[in-house]
C-alpha cells in the first residue's frame, strides 16, 4: 500500500483502465505518424479509419473510468484528479481525430513540415504518457514520473514552436487563402492535441506533489 | 426524499432554477429556429434582438444558481456537478447568441442547409435536456433521463457530421475565402453550442451513475 | 483572523504570490499597450521580448501557487478556488503572450484601432484585479472587491463590442483574405484574454458569495 494508495481501491480498476487508455492513445498517434508521412492514398485512408476506431474504442474506456469513479468512495479532490486525467488522455485522442477528420474532408494532400513534426511531437508525448503511468503505479519511480511530465512539457512547447512557424510560413508562402484556411485548422487541431497532453502531465504532477 | 434529495435541500431552490433554466434555452433555440430558416428581414433583425434578450435572462439565472451554491452548505462534489451543469446551459445559450451576432454582424443573408440543420440539433438538445431535468426532478423516471442524455449525445455527433460536411463543401463550392471565412465562423458557434449540450448531457449522467 | 482566513493559513503564503501574479500581469499589459500604440519597430520588438520574459516569470509564480496548494491543507472546494483564479490569472497573461507572438510573427504592422483598444481593456482589467486582490487580502474592503468585479466584467462586454465591431468592418474593408486571417487571429487572442479577467472576477466573487 502506501502512496498512491488512494488510486488502488480494492477494486483495483483505476489503473488497468488508465494503461489501457494511455496504450489506446500510443496506437492512435502511431496511425497519426502514418497519416502523415506516408505517400500512398490507400494507406492513408487505412490509416484515417483506423484512427476512428481508437477514437470509439478511447471513449469506451474514458466511459469505464467515469463509471468506476462514480461507483468507488474516494475523497472529491482525488476524484477530481482522476476523472480531469481521464478526460485529458480522451482530449489528446480526440484532437487527433479532429486532425485525421480534417484532412480527410478537406483534401490536404501535400502534407509540408509542420504537420508530420506536430504528428511526432504527439507521439512522443504518448510515449511519455505511458512511461508516467507506468511509474506511477503503485509508485515505481517517482523520479521517472517527473522526468516523462518535464519531457511532456517540453514537447508542447515545441509543438507551439512549430505550430506558430509553420503559421507563419503559411502566410508567406501560399497566396491561395483557403489552402491557408485547411493548413491551418489541420495545425492548430494537432498543436492543440500537444496542449491536452501538457494537461495530462499537469494532473499527474499535481497527484505527485499531494503525495510527497 | 431519497435519490437525489442532496439536489433539493430544505429551501428547494435548485431544481425551479434549472428548470427555468432548461426552459429559457429552449425559448432561445426556438428564436434561433426562426432566424436560421426565415426570408424575412424584419423577422430575422427581430430574433436577434430576441436571442440577446434571453440570453441576458439566462445569465440572471446563472447567477442566481451560483448564488444559491454560495449560500447552501452542500458536499463538495455534488457542488461541484450542480455548478457544471448550470455553467453547461449558460454556455450552449451563450453560443447560441454568439452565432446569432455573426449572422447580424456579418451580414449572412443565405443561410444554406448546413445552418438551419445545426439549429434544429441545438434545439431538439434543448428539448431532449427538459425531459432530463423533469425526470431528474425527485427521480420521477431515471430512465428517461437516461434515454434523454444518450439523444444529446447521439445529437452532437450528427451536429459533428453536419458541421464537418458543411466545411468541407464550403471550401469546395465558395471561392470568396472572405465568405468562407464567415461561415466557417457562424458554423463553428453552432457546433460548440451542441458541444456544451453533450457537457450537460454529460453531468447529467454523472449525477445519476452516482446516485445508483 | 475571521473572514478570509482559509485564505492566509499560517504559512502565509498565498496572498503574496497571488498579489505578485496580479503585478505581472500589470507589467504584461502595460507592455502590450506600448506594443500595440508605438510606431517604433525597435520599441515594438523589445516590448515583445519584454512580454516573453514576462510571461516566464508569470508561469513560475503559478506553479509557485500550486505546489503551495499540493503542500498545505485546505478544504477542497477552497483549493479549487485558488487554483482556477492562479489558472485564470496564468491564462490571461498566456493569451496577451499569444497576441504579441501573432503580432510578431504575421508581421502586422498597422494596429487599426480594435487592437490597442482591446489592449486598453486588458490593462483596465489587470488595474481592477490588483484593486480586488488587494482588498481581499484581510477582507480590508469588500465593497471595493465587488466593485472592481463588476468593472472587470463590464471591461469583457466593452471588448466584446470591440472585437465584434471590428471583425464586422475587417470583413467589409480588408479585401486580402489572408489579411483578413491573420488580424482575427490577433484580435481573437486579445479578446479570449478579456474573457479570463473575466473568469478571474467570477472566482473572487464566488469566494465572496461564499464568505458572506
Amino acid at each position: 500500500m502506501g502512496f498512491l494508495s488512494f488510486l488502488t481501491p480494492k477494486d483495483k480498476k483505476f489503473f488497468p483502465l488508465f494503461e489501457k487508455a494511455a496504450e489506446n492513445l500510443l496506437k492512435t498517434s502511431d496511425a497519426l505518424i502514418v497519416l502523415t508521412t506516408t505517400n500512398s492514398v490507400e494507406e492513408r485512408a487505412q490509416r484515417i479509419r483506423e484512427i476512428e476506431h481508437l477514437e470509439h474504442a478511447g471513449d469506451n474506456i474514458t466511459h469505464l473510468i467515469y463509471n468506476e469513479l462514480g461507483k468507488n468512495f474516494i475523497t472529491p479532490f482525488d476524484r477530481e484528479d482522476i476523472h480531469d486525467l481521464a478526460s485529458a488522455i480522451d482530449d489528446i485522442i480526440d484532437f487527433i481525430h479532429g486532425s485525421a477528420k480534417r484532412i480527410d474532408l478537406y483534401k490536404i494532400d501535400e502534407m509540408g513540415t509542420a504537420i508530420p513534426a506536430l504528428a511526432r511531437c504527439i507521439r512522443d508525448g504518448a510515449v511519455e504518457l505511458n512511461v508516467a503511468l507506468k511509474n506511477l503505479n503503485g509508485m515505481k519511480d517517482i523520479d521517472a514520473v517527473k522526468e516523462a511530465c518535464v519531457k511532456m512539457n517540453s514537447l508542447e512547447n515545441e509543438a507551439d514552436d512549430i505550430f506558430n512557424k509553420g503559421i507563419a510560413e503559411l502566410f508567406e508562402k501560399e497566396k491561395d487563402a483557403i489552402k491557408v484556411i485547411k493548413y491551418k485548422e489541420v495545425l492548430s487541431a494537432l498543436e492543440t492535441a500537444t496542449d491536452k497532453c501538457e494537461d495530462a502531465a499537469n494532473v499527474i504532477h499535481t497527484i505527485i506533489v499531494k503525495q510527497s
